[in-house]
C-alpha cells in the first residue's frame, strides 16, 4: 500500500505552484517560472530518490531508477496546467510515479530492467496551440523545424520561450519497450461504475480548428444594421451550430477561445478569430462533425457579407492502446476498461509505436481543466498501487 | 476660403502618431504616449498661434484667442481614438478649429469675445469605459470621485494613469456661453444628399451594458454536452438576439467587445463578458430595445444552466441641440440639418446646458471607428469655411 504521508507530503508541495489567488486555479504554462519550479522540483524529487536525470533538447525529462542497464519502461506525465486548470490534470501522473517508486522499493521490489518517470513539456497546447508539444516533439511526430517558429498570445515564438531552458541532446524515447500513463479521469465514468481506478481502451480522434471571421470595423452607433459586415454575427451562428451538431450526433464541439479585433465596445469588430475543440467516437465521424459546422458557418458568413478561413491547426487521429498490456494492467484487479475523449501524451507514443496503456482515476464531479477540479486521496493511493503493480509487471 | 495647404500640412504632423503599421488605424487611447504626442503637437500648434493655453485637472485643454475679455465661444474636439480607429473622428474638429482660426484672421476678423479651441480628453471611452470622459468630468456630469477608481484592462486606474499629466485647477467651461463641435460625418447621411457639410439635429440615446455570463470551466473533450454551464453558448444567442432585435425595430445594437475566461481551446468557459453598444430614436425604444435583449439572453441562460448579470456602464440620453442655434449655423448657406446615433462631448456640454451646435462633414463611405475612415480635403475645407462662418457670426 502506497505510503499516504508521503504522497500528501509530495502534493502539498506542488499545491502553491502557479496558483492563482482568484480563482483557485492554475497557470503552468511552459517555459514560464510557475511551470519551471514545478520542473525544479520534480528534478528534486528524483535526486532525493537517486534517480538519473536525462533531459531531452525540448525540454522533455525522464528520471531513470535503472539498477540494469538496457531496453526500459516509462512512466509519468506532464506538470504544465490549461489556463486557470486544475490540481491532478498532469501532476497526478508524476506525483503516482514518483510514489510508486518509493511503494516497490517498501516492496523490496528491485527492476530487472531500467524504470523511467517522465514529464513531458506543453502537454495542454496552452501556450503554442499544440497539444502533446514535448511527446510530439520527442516521437518526431512533429518536426522542430515545424515548431520552433510556433509563437504564443505575445508572438514569442517556442525557440525564444525555450532558449534559457537547460536541455540536453538525448532520445529519450530510444530505449522505451513501454509507457504507462496515469491520469486523473475527465469525465464521470468510473464515478458511474463505482470504481475508484480504471484502464484505457482508446482515445477518441480530435483537433483544434482555427475559424477566422473577417469583416469590417465600422462604428456601433451610427452603423445601420443593414450596412453593416459584422464578423461577430458569423462567429455567434457558428457556436450555436457547432453545439447542436456536436449534440445531435452524441460527439464534443466547444469554442473556448476567442480573440476580437479590435475588441471595442463602441466598434462592430474587423475580425473574430475562434478555436474550435472538436472530437468524435471515429475518424469519420468527426470529418462529418467538421464538414457540418463549416457548412452552417458558411451559410451565415454569405448571409453576413463576411469571409471564413478554417484552418486545422493539429488533428490526432484515433488511438487504440496496445490491449494486451491494457489486459495485463486491469487484469489482477479486474479494472474496467473505458475510452476517453481527452488528448494525452501517451495517445502520441501510442501513435509512433510504443506499447502503452493509461490509467485512470475517479473524478467525484467528471470536472477538468477547470479550478473545480478533484480527487480524492484514498482514489489516487489506489492509483498508486494498480500502477506500481502495473511496473512490477512489466520490469519484473 | 481656407488656406489647403496649411490644412494639409497640419494633417500631414498629425497622420503617424499612434499609427498602427499593420492595419493603418489608430491608436490613441488616453494619457498614453501616442495621444500625450498628439497633444504636444496641439500645444505647438496653438503656442505658434498665440494663443492662450489652459488646462482643467483632468487633462482637458482649451487654447484662447482672446483680444478683449469676458464671456466666449468654444469650438474643438478630441484627439483619442477609438483601438484601431480611423485618422478624423476627433482630429479633424481641432484641425479644422486651427484652421478656422486662420482664416478669420486671413479676413481681417478679431472675435468681439473670446475664442477658445476646445480638447477633451478619452472622448472614446476606449480605455476607461466611459466615453466622453474629459467632458463629463469637466461639465460635472460624472464628478471625478467615482471616475477616479475606473480601471484599464491593465487594472490602471484613471487617477494613476493621470498621475503624470500637466494640469491646472481652472472650470475651463465658466465662462462659455456656445460651443460649436465639427465632426466628420460616421453615416452616409450627406452622401445620400450630396451635400458636403451639415448640421446636427440631435444625438440619440444610447447605452454601454456589461453582459457577465457566468458558467462552469470544464474539459472541452470529455465533457458531455448535456453536462455542460457553457456561458459561450448564452453569449452567442444573445449576439443573433441582440441583432434581430435591433434590426426588427430600426434601432442599432452591437457587441464588439469581450473578454472569455479562462479562453483556452480545449476549455469549456467560465465566464464571459461582453460589452453591448445600443441606440435608439428614443428613450423609450431603447428601453424596449435592451428589456428584448435581455429577455431573450436570459431565456438561454435558464436553458444552459449560466448565470447572467447586467449592469450599465454609461447611459446617455437623447440630446436636441438648440434649434436657434442650429438654425443660425445652417441658415446662410442652406446645409442641411440632420440627426446621429453617435455621442460626442458636444452632447454631453448640450445636456449640461451650454448652448450647442455640430458641423458634420461627408463621409464618402460612410466607415467610422475603422482605418478605412475617409473625408475627402474638398469637403473638409468646406467644413472649415462653415465653421469660421459660424464663429464669426457667434463672435461678431
Amino acid at each position: 500500500m502506497a505510503r499516504p504521508d508521503d504522497f500528501e507530503r509530495m502534493w502539498r508541495d506542488l499545491a502553491p505552484v502557479g496558483r492563482s489567488r482568484g480563482s483557485g486555479g492554475y497557470f503552468r504554462q511552459p517555459f514560464t517560472s510557475a511551470e519551471r519550479e514545478a520542473s525544479a522540483w520534480f528534478r528534486e524529487q528524483c535526486a532525493a530518490r537517486s534517480l538519473d536525470l536525462e533531459h531531452d533538447r525540448f525540454g522533455n525529462l525522464v528520471a531513470w531508477w535503472r539498477p540494469v542497464p538496457g531496453r526500459g519502461v516509462l512512466t509519468g506525465s506532464h506538470l504544465d496546467s490549461v489556463l486557470d486548470g486544475g490540481a491532478y490534470d498532469g501532476p497526478l501522473g508524476v506525483v503516482s510515479a514518483l510514489a510508486a517508486v518509493d511503494l516497490l522499493r517498501d516492496r523490496g521490489f528491485t527492476p530487472a530492467r531500467p524504470l523511467g518517470i517522465g514529464v513531458f513539456v506543453e502537454e495542454e497546447g496552452s501556450r503554442f496551440g499544440l497539444a502533446c508539444l514535448g511527446s510530439r516533439l520527442a516521437t518526431g511526430a512533429t518536426p522542430w523545424k515545424h515548431a520552433r517558429t510556433l509563437t504564443d498570445r505575445d508572438d514569442v515564438s517556442l525557440e525564444e520561450a525555450m532558449a534559457d531552458v537547460e536541455r540536453g541532446d538525448g532520445d529519450l524515447l530510444a530505449d522505451v519497450d513501454a509507457f504507462v500513463e496515469l491520469h486523473v479521469e475527465q469525465g464521470r465514468d468510473l464515478v458511474d461504475r463505482g470504481e475508484a481506478v480504471g484502464v484505457a481502451s482508446g482515445i477518441w480522434p480530435h483537433g483544434r480548428y482555427r475559424f477566422e471571421f473577417a469583416g469590417e470595423a465600422n462604428h456601433a452607433g451610427t452603423t445601420r444594421m443593414e450596412d453593416r459586415r459584422d464578423p461577430m454575427l458569423s462567429y455567434a451562428l457558428t457556436v450555436l451550430a457547432a453545439d447542436e451538431q456536436a449534440r445531435l450526433s452524441g460527439q464534443r464541439a466547444t469554442f473556448g477561445r476567442l480573440d476580437v479585433r479590435p475588441n471595442g465596445t463602441n466598434a462592430v469588430p474587423s475580425r473574430v478569430t475562434a478555436w474550435l475543440d472538436a472530437r468524435a467516437d471515429t475518424a469519420e465521424h468527426l470529418d462529418a462533425l467538421l464538414a457540418d459546422i463549416e457548412r452552417l458557418a458558411r451559410q451565415r458568413v454569405g448571409r453576413d457579407g463576411t469571409a471564413l478561413t478554417v484552418t486545422a491547426e493539429s488533428v490526432s487521429p484515433a488511438v487504440a492502446f496496445d490491449p494486451a498490456l491494457a489486459a495485463r494492467v486491469a487484469g489482477p484487479r479486474g479494472l474496467p476498461v473505458i475510452p476517453t475523449a481527452a488528448g494525452h501524451d501517451a495517445g502520441v507514443l501510442s501513435a509512433a509505436g510504443v506499447p502503452t496503456a493509461m490509467l485512470f482515476v475517479r473524478n467525484p464531479t467528471g470536472v477538468s481543466h477547470s479550478p473545480q477540479e478533484r480527487a480524492e486521496t484514498a482514489d489516487c493511493l489506489a492509483g498508486v498501487d494498480a500502477l506500481a503493480d502495473t511496473l512490477e509487471t512489466l520490469c519484473g
